[in-house]
């Protein structure tokens, strides 16, 4: 019973997804398939990488995990397939997989995706996910190795993923993501802030200074209050308890965050 | 081959429904996982119970419906898990599965989900779907019995929803939902109307009178002509044949609605 | 281990989809479902087609493939099944099926779906996708012959589809379909063009003239570059490289295209 997991930029009104799943079941019927997400913006590498990387650590071990989000898709840029302890990923070589694959325990084996006997019969130039990545998941999902794929490779392309920096001891990062709540997700990862020392956090975006209370759940502020909290991914979220603070603070993705810690008093 | 079935406001750009997913298949891949909705409005609690409702009826018996509508996660509300003769439901404990474990057969079980071997190890304050529901759930479907979740409670908190007074012959009653057709839905049931005695109805909304035919079929009427009629669901719609009833005679969810009944004339 | 695939316009927010995969998991929970689409425009029985009928080959065969654009649901428009070579379709006497059936071989079957035995017990007038389509899909799936579900008819409704035509030496045909991704997509057929002959095509929409460079590969413009291709469905679709055709052109669906292909310069 292994599971195949799906994240594109596909949308839900195409039949792009449905092809994909076809040319899954139609090699074997028994795998179960998991969409992750098909919402990504279109051609958005970072936010596939960080959807991916967000559901991955759920999942079973040995799961496969496929994203296309894929604007070179008909160049010369190569499909690749990389083997974890815990995990395959099958894709463009765009690092997409970078953050997920990066989670998943010790690298084992990087392959390019060459073997013609894998795909299908006619690959067009347009859909790789249904013609090459589909059956090689699918082939991976019946217990055969990696290897059978094509040829080991030495490096795959890395994601550019914006790192916090420091100065003068305010921490500077950005918005890299809004999820559906507006819930802002920052790339201040927890280890870094070890927030477990502060009580509030002063925020500063777009030159206005946001004070805001650090809080283990949304409802310990008061409707439509502001707060942040360490996500269920582990990064820094800002949020307004049962509202949109993507909206109520007019903060979007890219947005530069600093932030200033403010130690908690002890008495 | 048990089903669990998910009912959640994540919508579905987010990967928070494959997180539960992945939960659900790493505890038993055998298990088959179907979405109810993810497009409940945000913390609508009121419309998540309608669509469980509506849906929980045409599932197998022994099914397990998981709704995630949960404003008050990551504060004291309990998680509890309820078992009626034909089905299980597990969730917050806000009134969500109110409507559709009341037409699930007799009550069986109610429990507040406290046992923690069958939590995952780390229990987030804002992801209880991903942390405490969709292992309970999946702990259900290995077939092991419900009492050990956690203690059994004697209630559970009730939904308030609105229900139908009649005044000077006159029903009142409002839109509990308009679905993606656009057609309203009321909360007037089959059972008061006994619609087969009347040919018409008169319906006021906002002040404006509207009188339309009562149907058994929507194409029964032209092309963009207003209609009353039972939908699947068993309660009254106001509907437009081929058009969108809501956009059309400007009628939202919450509007009060007033029926006057005409009496079918006997030749 | 059957695939029965959803084909519809109920959209993703209410339960109707939902409803149809627990009346087919409750009659035999081993049958895997895929969603092809629901969010094909409503009542436009063509999108539907279109979309049902780019993905049905890529299924195993024997799937069996609901589709429900059914705006005349309740009329006595006949509920049909067709068995090809390769597939089955269940659902409105439309023509929705048209395009998909096809390309899946040689018609074996086509009958009119009014055995009661095989419908929910109570079949409501407004929703034949739960109460007749989807338990003749689980009937066929468990193996059992199309010949229980009603009796043979000679013919079904045709799909309207809009034809090429030429005149001077131009050919004239439409946009049918626009994608997730803007990509406009013709009804110019690849057989018709034998695009590999031409380099360049002259475009006219809306009394405007567009030439565009013939192309493998989206990516082989530079970004925002206008292009034809030859989707991985088979028709002309005209596409901007990481761009919005359909936004960027001003091209929507139903627009009348001119073609005049300009010949490859031999040297």
């Amino acid at each position: 019973m292994t599971v195949i997991t799906l994240t594109t930029d596909f949308g839900l009104a195409d039949p792009y997804v449905a092809e994909m799943k076809a040319v899954i079941l139609a090699i074997d019927p028994a795998i179960t398939i998991v969409d992750i997400s098909h919402l990504v913006e279109k051609f958005n590498v970072q936010m596939g990488a960080f959807i991916l990387a967000e559901a991955v650590p759920y999942f079973q071990k040995g799961s496969i995990h496929i994203a296309v989000i894929d604007p070179d898709v008909g160049t010369r840029r190569r499909a690749i397939a990389v083997q974890t302890e815990r995990a395959f990923f099958i894709g463009p070589d765009n690092g997409v997989f970078d953050l997920a694959s990066g989670c998943s325990g010790r690298l084992k084996s990087m392959r390019e995706i060459t073997n013609r006997e894998f795909m299908l019969p006619k690959v067009s130039r347009t859909f790789n996910g249904r013609d090459v990545f589909a059956p090689a998941a699918a082939y991976l999902a019946t217990g055969r190795p990696i290897s059978g794929l094509g040829p080991e490779i030495s490096e795959a392309k890395r994601l550019q993923f914006p790192k916090v920096r420091e100065e003068d001891h305010v921490l500077i990062g950005q918005v890299i993501h809004v999820d559906g709540f507006g819930n802002v997700v920052t790339n201040f990862p927890a280890k870094v802030l070890r927030m477990k020392e502060w009580t509030s956090v002063n925020v500063t975006v777009k030159d206005r200074d946001l004070n805001m209370p650090v809080q283990k759940t949304y409802a310990n502020v008061r409707k439509s209050q502001t707060l942040a909290i360490i996500g269920s991914h582990g990064f820094l979220e800002i949020a307004v308890n049962r509202g949109n603070a993507s909206a109520a603070l007019g903060i979007m993705k890219g947005d530069e965050i600093r932030l200033s810690l403010k130690k908690k008093q002890h008495n």
